[in-house]
């Protein structure tokens, strides 16, 4: 089955918001098994929206709608599908009760608009909105199945995930499961990890294998279809396996993990606690951290040293380490982790100073950053990195290479971090 | 002039990610005036690809398209175009230097494949990257203009913006003068916004004006339509002249200005200093002033205070204060703001504590937060907020009001603000 999803709004093409709606149907469709060719988005336009059906019925078997189902003169969806399909549009009651009730709940006057709502397509199957007013539907024609959403993600995310979606899963019963399986890398680049599975990336068919690059993170997509749920998993893990042996050390997690979730992980499993001295990222590597809930079991704090003067008094960084070597250098970074471990009295001292942009600073031009750490009793290290991003890319992937190189380090250093 | 926008990559067809460039290229075009009629996500296919271009050749003169310039195999959009318009792809030798010294400064080996990025349409104008290695480019045909970006927003915004955008104006010349002005609000919801101007909305044509909400801010954009500049401008000097009369407390800034730029000014422009204790936000308050260049004049530092005895043998809190009001309080806010000024040595001391969620924290339920500001030799104050967001927006919403909150506090006490 192949699909193509149409979003219906003026407010789209004016860049007014982001299509959001295609995204959340297209990853539902996706763990279906349906394969989605299009998405296309066309304004609050009856003519325009008719030459569009047109064409994802040469293209599609299934084509979902989002957006113009309300009460207003623009919103002329379901209207046009009914011209274009010859349909009546017929009163349906229920959701007519539904939106009067609604007004009344609201202490608010139904304008007669309203009522044009609760107009569906004959002989469809109403999908009931539990967010919002308007109704949903699902129509099979001879050769197309259609699914009309409202635009609210609100009211169309759970409309799709509670009632057509089910709908959708009876209509493809009997057909081949397909799971979907994510693995996460980092400090490899996109070029660089294909080389390394080009073979695989040419000679794939089941399982399938997709790399995907976003902020400075690598994913490949390993994708199997079968009769079985076992059996696509058994071919899932053996193409896993395969990609393990040769780029086994980049990976750091799978599906929804993240580098800072996967570090919450490691270090609640191994009661390790963590403080940060941050210069250049501000607090952004703590905030990371921060972000997964129940990291206060292991981050206790830290401090923000922005200027020198707070790193020397207010950190105990050597007045005299600065001076010779800058503020963004391997011997301050040390300094700095080294400081907050024993100011905060953690495991792990993490020290981060360096250029953000776009200016140089400290003597070093930007996009220089050193990342210092210290891991319980051993000798610091550091890492330099040299970015090329804007100041704040460069300030974000100064916090995920942290959190890498820690990863890294813990793995060398016997701790379970996969 | 109609424009169409066409996104490639099999990626926005899984839904593994938001097709957010038609949304930024869209409203970019809104502001030169350019219609845009469809957007079209197409996967990975040079067939489909191919067969997309035909028929937006139909619907559009000019075809911008996104993604697919990566050194990959997928990566096919420029030779599908190329194959399209029987043009050929030539190297440029220039494009090929940048991409050669972006590894040598990442120290990364150059595969063979990075070198067809430096590939581009005979005849184009090459648009440079900034911020990654593939070049856009812009193509006049008979009847149509092509313009290439590459996909990551990173690289495509600015690409678009600064090297595209202008060429755009300079194609555009002689049309009708298009301007676009954003007021930026905090503090207001929409609905309560669009109420208090709901007569200049019903009542609109030139300017025309379009509320927006997103992540708790509010903007009303105002465009103007006129034969000279002056004429556009001095539409909307009238017509936000009206609207401040209105609502002019919730301004914060225009146009571009974020919460943190703005404060930024403002600090800068009073001569005054900050330093901050967060607890729930564990440094993305200070993280979100350091992301404006130019910020280390004013940020002189601060604390991650996460547990309760790095706020007590750290920062100074009183243990007392603690037992007394708990951790999530007005007092202990307070107490955090004056311990971080005084510790700090600045004009401005702020302290955020709060239950993020998703679970209570300190006695008190998700979503509670405290804010103590304290600035110069004033008494300090504090605001209290119920937030009913994730985790993680509740964190981004408690830096926000603590800007909205900070830059109220400074107009009231006469600092010039805005």
């Amino acid at each position: 089955m192949k699909a193509e999803i149409i979003a219906v709004g003026s407010e789209l093409l004016l860049g007014q918001i982001s299509n959001t709606n295609a995204r959340f149907i297209s990853s539902q469709l996706a763990e279906l098994g349906i394969d989605v060719y299009y998405h296309t988005v066309v304004g609050d336009n009856s003519k325009r929206l008719f030459e569009t059906i047109k064409l994802a019925e040469q293209r599609a078997d299934l084509i979902i709608f989002t957006g113009g189902l309300g009460p207003t003169k623009d919103d002329l969806t379901k209207e046009t599908i009914a011209t274009y399909l010859n349909k009546k549009l017929i009163m349906n009651e229920q959701a007519l009760k539904y939106i009067k009730e609604f007004f009344k709940r609201m202490n608010r006057e139904m304008t007669e608009n309203n009522k044009k709502q609760a107009l569906v397509l004959d002989g469809c199957t109403v999908l009931s909105n539990k967010h919002g007013m308007a109704p949903g539907m699902l129509l099979k024609g001879d050769k197309h199945a259609y699914i009309l959403l409202p635009g609210p993600p609100k009211e169309m995310e759970p409309m799709f995930q509670f009632e057509a979606k089910p709908l959708l899963q009876k209509m493809l019963n009997g057909e081949t499961i397909i799971l979907s399986h994510v693995m996460r890398f980092y400090g490899i680049g996109e070029a660089e990890l294909e080389t390394k599975v080009q073979d695989l990336l040419d000679n794939q068919t089941n399982p399938t294998l997709a790399p995907l690059a976003s902020d400075g993170e690598v994913t490949l997509r390993l994708t199997a279809k079968s009769e079985t749920e076992e059996e696509a998993w058994e071919k899932i893990e053996m193409l896993q396996t395969e990609v393990f042996n040769r780029v086994g050390e980049y990976v750091y997690g799978y599906n929804n993990d993240s580098l800072a979730s996967k570090l919450q992980e490691i270090l609640s499993e191994n009661h390790l606690t963590i403080s940060a001295a941050e210069s250049m990222t501000a607090g952004l590597f703590q905030s990371e951290l921060a972000s997964i809930p129940g990291m206060g079991a292991v981050l206790v704090g830290g401090m923000i040293t922005y200027t020198e003067d707070i790193k020397v008094k207010q950190l105990g960084v050597k007045k005299q380490t600065i001076n010779e070597y800058g503020v963004v250098s391997s011997e301050c970074a040390e300094a700095m982790a080294m400081r907050i471990k024993e100011k905060f009295g953690t495991n792990i001292g993490i020290g981060i100073t360096g250029a953000a942009g776009p200016d140089a600073h400290g003597g070093q031009p930007a996009g220089t950053v050193w990342i210092g750490i210290v891991l319980n009793d051993l000798a610091p290290v550091s890492y330099r990195l040299n970015l090329s991003g804007t100041r704040n890319t460069n300030r974000l992937r100064a916090v995920k290479f942290t959190i890498h190189y820690l990863i890294q380090l813990l793995r060398e250093q016997g701790f379970k971090t996969i």
